[in-house]
């Protein structure tokens, strides 16, 4: 007897777009309290959860990762563990203080390549300024994982909470730079095509710190699973409003959307793991754009903007002035890609 | 050519033992803070990292679960995660708040499998009052990981923190119930042979409040990988004590012990996943041992008594008056037991 779809968890429960979002609104159900006194938890289906703490807050966030190759042109697991978690933490406007980590390795693996993840998501963790709190190591017999899982925990503190819900009517959305780029490297590993295209993944919380310094930030997301279509819905819906993308203005290399094009997915639902979106009020847009140019992040742009809710969430502008609906994505794009 | 046995990652570097702790020693130097400011992280190798707060303590801990079979006698993976999780807050005298989950699922695992699972889970994070703050959710295609495997994280505060350091000279060591059930079952399991025994897993924070209304805690943790051996060593060891247990005191059941010596295992080195250790002040231990009876750990028995430091962390008197040094455990003595 086959077991209809329904019955059975597939890749898109874990694609981080519509299939994602439902199974962790059913899971939701089964808690009694959905965030703890005076804070905020899954009810915010949010990057992260917060707690008062004296007059900040503390923010915290967990994720799982993946990604196959464990080794990626441009990082490996152990980076994008560690930039994944603390740019969850950044984008919420909190600077991290604590990582945890917990290894699920395969009987096997090298030591070598076990050393050189942890080196790697050290380096990112340092660089963030974070201590490491502790953490868990488990081995599978083989077979049980392939290769190596990571779990990545993080902490910081906020002293001003930015939230997906902030987005205002006039706001403009500014991204840091080029996005899909990891997304693109994992995508032609798998379909085992060259590219000399590497991952973005990397720390963004100078982004964001140079951007609340420079001006009034009101949203902040770091377009990962799903892409920057994933992560302009879910800021348009939780603030209620609708965004404009402005297509031509969207940074992605031509090496991405050539990657994108073959594989036939859009390079706006790829995974970036080092970049930002920005939702800033329209009078400090260009403060905020400059003093990201001045940190380097020379590729910042203006994508789009803020207007009142219509009947969709995000709208894209395409270069021959035609608008089209920008959908979360559905199904699994790219499997194993965080 | 075949590579060293050093060269790879082997099972007893997620056993819990020796293996484990060289390991964590040895990833930790890659990080250049142990500690949040006026706070204690990996620093303190124990169950949990905290955080001033407030005239209070937060208390944080994570894990990752990953027992065969999933769903065994006496509970499931779920309850597992849970329980594990926040019993490590309770240990560290900490009251849940918070609860995050990450879900590695393998593709075509039952949805009413999974389902199954989170009620667990929620069922233990309710119990103890936790709010679910988020989480994260990962399919693996098929052979990337075997069924499912969980990762929680729990916050908890603590108006006074208990640590494993704390033991003093003239203490006694109490036991809330029979050791190395849950071990038992996953091993009779793994083995093949039935048994009538049911998995200890439960939350035991009830446990230590009673304990510590009712006298003066010094310290406390739960018995999980590595049993009650590598428990009372670590207590042992980082409070710079020996602890003589007294073997014909330590409750063990009876079939627990059938599978232990079947299998060659000491029942000591078991896990348990729904006891605590608890080291309380000499003068204290009747009333402790008394209001854990009247809270329903009618088993809970005082063990041993903590002297000054000899050669060895932790002595067995045997029962014919004899003394042997109980180690830790090293090598895989269940894999997958948590």
């Amino acid at each position: 007897m086959v077991a209809a779809a329904g019955d059975r968890i597939g890749l898109p429960h874990g694609g981080g777009g519509v299939e994602t979002e439902e199974l962790i609104l059913y899971i939701r159900r089964f808690f009694r309290k959905w965030a703890p006194e005076n804070g905020g938890g899954v009810d915010l289906l949010d990057d992260g959860a917060f707690l008062p703490y004296g007059d900040k807050y503390l923010v915290f966030t967990i994720d799982t990762y993946t990604v196959k190759p464990v080794f990626f042109p441009g990082g490996d697991i152990g980076v994008l563990a560690a930039a994944g978690t603390l740019n969850d933490l950044a984008v919420m406007g909190a600077r991290p203080i604590g990582f945890m980590d917990t290894l699920l390795i395969e009987e096997g693996f090298p030591r070598k390549s076990l050393e050189k993840i942890i080196e790697s998501m050290a380096g990112i963790v340092n660089e963030a300024g974070a201590a490491l709190l502790g953490g868990d190591i488990k081995v599978m017999p083989r077979g049980g994982v392939d290769e190596i899982a990571v779990t990545g925990f993080g902490v910081g503190v906020a002293d001003r909470l930015l939230r997906k819900d902030g987005a205002r009517i006039g706001d403009l959305v500014i991204v840091t730079g080029p996005v899909g780029d990891h997304g693109a490297v994992v995508l032609a590993h798998q379909l085992g095509f060259e590219t000399s295209l590497r991952s973005d993944a990397r720390y963004i919380g100078p982004a964001i710190e140079a951007a609340m310094n420079a001006g009034e930030i009101h949203a902040a997301k770091d377009p990962t699973r799903g892409g920057l279509a994933m992560a302009l819905n879910e800021i348009a819906e939780a603030s209620g409003v609708t965004i404009i993308v402005w297509g031509d203005k969207v940074p992605v290399r031509e090496e991405t959307r050539g990657i994108a094009d073959i594989a036939g997915v859009d390079p706006l639902a790829l995974a970036s793991e080092g970049q930002a979106v920005i939702v800033a009020k329209r009078g400090d847009a260009e403060k905020v754009l400059s003093a990201l140019h001045a940190a380097g992040y020379t590729e910042a742009a203006v994508i789009g903007e803020v207007v009142e809710e219509k009947m969709f969430p995000v709208l894209l502008e395409t270069g021959v002035g035609g608008l089209r609906i920008l959908e979360k994505p559905s199904g699994e794009i790219v499997p194993r890609i965080c």
